[in-house]
């Protein structure tokens, strides 16, 4: 352990430079033009596990993007950790407000900033050092049976890794599951997350004429589509910050009264505008700001255009206007459900005087797990010994498409060993991870592989 | 007159190759990148004005684009006639509606389809050929003095053109005013207009946190600027259709039952429905539908965008989302007060969980034209020569910048001599011009210019 401890610390120069390397790649998954990244991203990713000492290593090419899987089975008696991580990224857009190319990372006050720095290549980075760091330690083994998976498609819905997971159920087979994709509190308060939000991904086209007018000759008889989609959109949620959406609560669970106050001593007001420098918080009356973000179901404008968005001026009445629409979902919400919800409630709001079209880009379950099981407690001493603070667990408000399909598909306790910030602007520009937290994860994740060693032991 | 018509009519196909040319210069004045196009058109209007046979014409550099002014006084008793046109036109966006390249100028059901086509090459280029057809008529002179302004800043605001016709009141006075830049009601009822809308142009920002957020980490807590912005939106029209701001509607003329009655007649909703292909007709109740476009003021989207607007997913929660709002303006509305109105609005509309800020991008005074004087009595002599039809007095929805400075400034009558149809498309994709308009056009032009040589004449 020391040892794998003190080769990271010897390298650690080295491990930076490298991942550099991996953030130079613009692996954008939802832009059709990246394709060759994707695929440049993948390779490296296969490159760099064999590197680390993982003999199997094979790039999946699949309907979608490619998947990274590695595979080392050092013994039959040891227990065996399936690894998850991902190597596309958010588009970069927009560009102007970022302090640099966002594919040509900076160290800037301690922090590698790229995009992807945090979600997720240096969380899989995280694991990749770790591995190499225990291969070298035990001269040329590993402490557990490792299986890794590096997809290409987390930021647009995992389709093809969830294809993959069920066809290859058996040889994917492990003990516990391993996802590094999530935040902490802060650096000095890390955290084992408990939960994923589900998500509900949609497109709303408002159109009025048939093709762009002059505002002059027609403006004052036709509905703007602008107008007609602000106004839709200006309806979806009540003046208590609610969705105005018959039905969306109906299947959430509440929290007691004790998770309530727990939640709400987590973030402040303060916190808040420190965070997202938001003149004042915003959201649903009637719960604090931590439970709104981790045990409340959102809706959320994602993308709005129509019309001239140009300089200056242009005196357009556009014939259509598009939003991306997304909704967070909570236990026990079902997305395709709320899906139908949502499209009577746009019909509803749709005049006579335009056309609506909702189309459903992509839906992932909300997720709880249990924490009550021994790979947690494991997990548990690992951040203890890698932060030098006792973790806590902690819900998230974010997504993870694939976790439905593990939860499915694999009866096995998940940890979601992540090592991020919430400070690290994620699908953001100036997208940030501190090297402390590469320094330490790494660390956690040597302790976490290692305790896991004694995971079948009674 | 009759060796005019039939000089025209002889050389009609090396016209429209001509105006093909002219088409083909990209000069949309709002772009900055377009500058040596704004240039290119100039001079091309500038040399075409000498090959008609203008012997005097500059290419004027000011502040902004140019303006090209061309003087021709044939003998100090015949009336003078200042005309105007311009060269700049609307960005071509989104071009993917085209059918064609926007500046490749082709001839589809007898239509010359081209950015500017109508808008307004197409009508400067009618008196250029009318004003050449006249000197080979009157074998190298005019029937009239000629002052001609062709300015390349229409449809950014006319302000350079503003402060030239200011300095130079004096060489460009003139006895009679005639625009070319209108629409009639049809190729068979030609129309002279006798009004235009103002025009109060602003941007909107709504900015809520400081960078672009992740929409599972802090959505539900943040007010998303797009829904914001959306809010305020949605808030500036009443739900019959009226422009919910105080005292916006104070300072309008009210028409008399008869104006009321003949507008209606003009105007129906299938009309609409044919001309926009929009499903049903919105606005202002209590107003017929051309009342509404030609004698009401509005509130007009001309543009939105925030966040992510390509393909696919991002989720992301914007700091901040745009918007292009317009109000076109009938007598007696001031624009300047009208910004105050909106001004006010806008800040009474903005929560306290975000920022907003409206920018002015343009103003311009509405204005209507007596009709009762003998210019116009000559101007509808000469539809009737040209179209075979008595043309009809119209009041119009669009604005023109620079009419309230000719009308300040100048103290005689203006003819909106406007050869285009409502079908043509200005402002949208597949603009046109009917070749019919252009052959009639100029015809009438001529009529209009050798009518006029009597103008003095009591």
């Amino acid at each position: 352990m020391e040892k794998a401890i003190a080769y990271i610390d010897a390298n650690f120069e080295n491990l930076v430079s490298d991942l550099k390397d991996y953030l130079r790649i613009p692996s954008i998954s939802t832009l059709p033009d990246y394709e060759a990244e994707m695929l440049r991203a993948a390779q490296w990713t296969s490159e760099r596990l064999q590197r680390a000492g993982i003999p199997h290593v094979e790039v999946v090419r699949t309907r979608g993007h490619p998947i990274v899987y590695g595979e080392w089975i050092v013994s039959g008696e040891a227990p065996t950790v399936l690894i998850y991580g991902h190597y596309d990224v958010q588009p970069a857009d927009p560009l102007e407000a970022w302090d640099q190319d966002p594919f040509e990372p900076v160290i800037r006050d301690n922090h590698i900033v790229a995009r992807g720095a945090a979600d997720d290549k240096g969380q899989v980075y995280v694991n990749i050092a770790a591995l190499e760091a225990l291969h070298i330690a035990y001269g040329g083994a590993l402490p557990v049976n490792i299986k890794i998976l590096i997809e290409g498609e987390e930021e647009v819905g995992s389709s093809a890794l969830a294809t993959f997971v069920k066809e290859n159920k058996d040889r994917l087979s492990a003990d516990v599951i391993v996802i590094s994709d999530t935040t902490m509190l802060s650096l000095d308060q890390p955290a084992i997350s408990t939960s994923f939000r589900g998500m509900l991904y949609t497109e709303l086209e408002v159109t009025g004429p048939a093709f762009d007018l002059h505002s002059g000759q027609h403006g004052g008889v036709v509905h703007n589509p602008i107008q007609a989609l602000s106004e839709i959109i200006a309806s979806l949620h009540n003046s208590d910050g609610s969705v105005a959406i018959d039905g969306f609560y109906d299947r959430v669970r509440t929290l007691s009264e004790q998770e309530k106050a727990d939640l709400a001593s987590l973030y402040s007001e303060d916190d808040f505008k420190a965070e997202t420098g938001a003149p004042k918080s915003w959201g649903e009356e009637g719960y604090n700001l931590r439970e709104r973000i981790v045990a409340r179901p959102t809706l959320e404008l994602n993308g709005i255009v129509g019309g001239w968005t140009g300089p200056g001026r242009k005196t357009v009445l556009p014939s259509k206007a598009i939003a991306k629409i997304s909704c967070r979902l909570v236990p026990d919400q079902e997305p395709d459900e709320v899906e139908v919800l949502l499209r009577r409630r746009i019909q509803e709001l749709t005049p006579p005087t335009v056309r609506s079209e909702l189309r459903v880009l992509g839906m992932s379950k909300p997720i709880h797990l249990s924490a009550d099981n021994r790979a947690t407690r494991i997990a548990i001493e690992a951040y203890e010994k890698g932060f030098g603070v006792r973790p806590i667990l902690m819900r998230k408000g974010g997504s993870l498409p694939i976790m439905s399909t593990f939860s499915d598909v694999f009866n096995v306790p998940i940890i979601l060993a992540g090592y991020g910030l919430p400070s690290d602007r994620v699908h953001g520009p100036n997208e940030r991870f501190h090297l402390e937290c590469l320094r330490r994860g790494i660390a956690t994740a040597i302790h976490l592989y290692q305790g896991l060693a004694k995971y079948k032991d009674s």
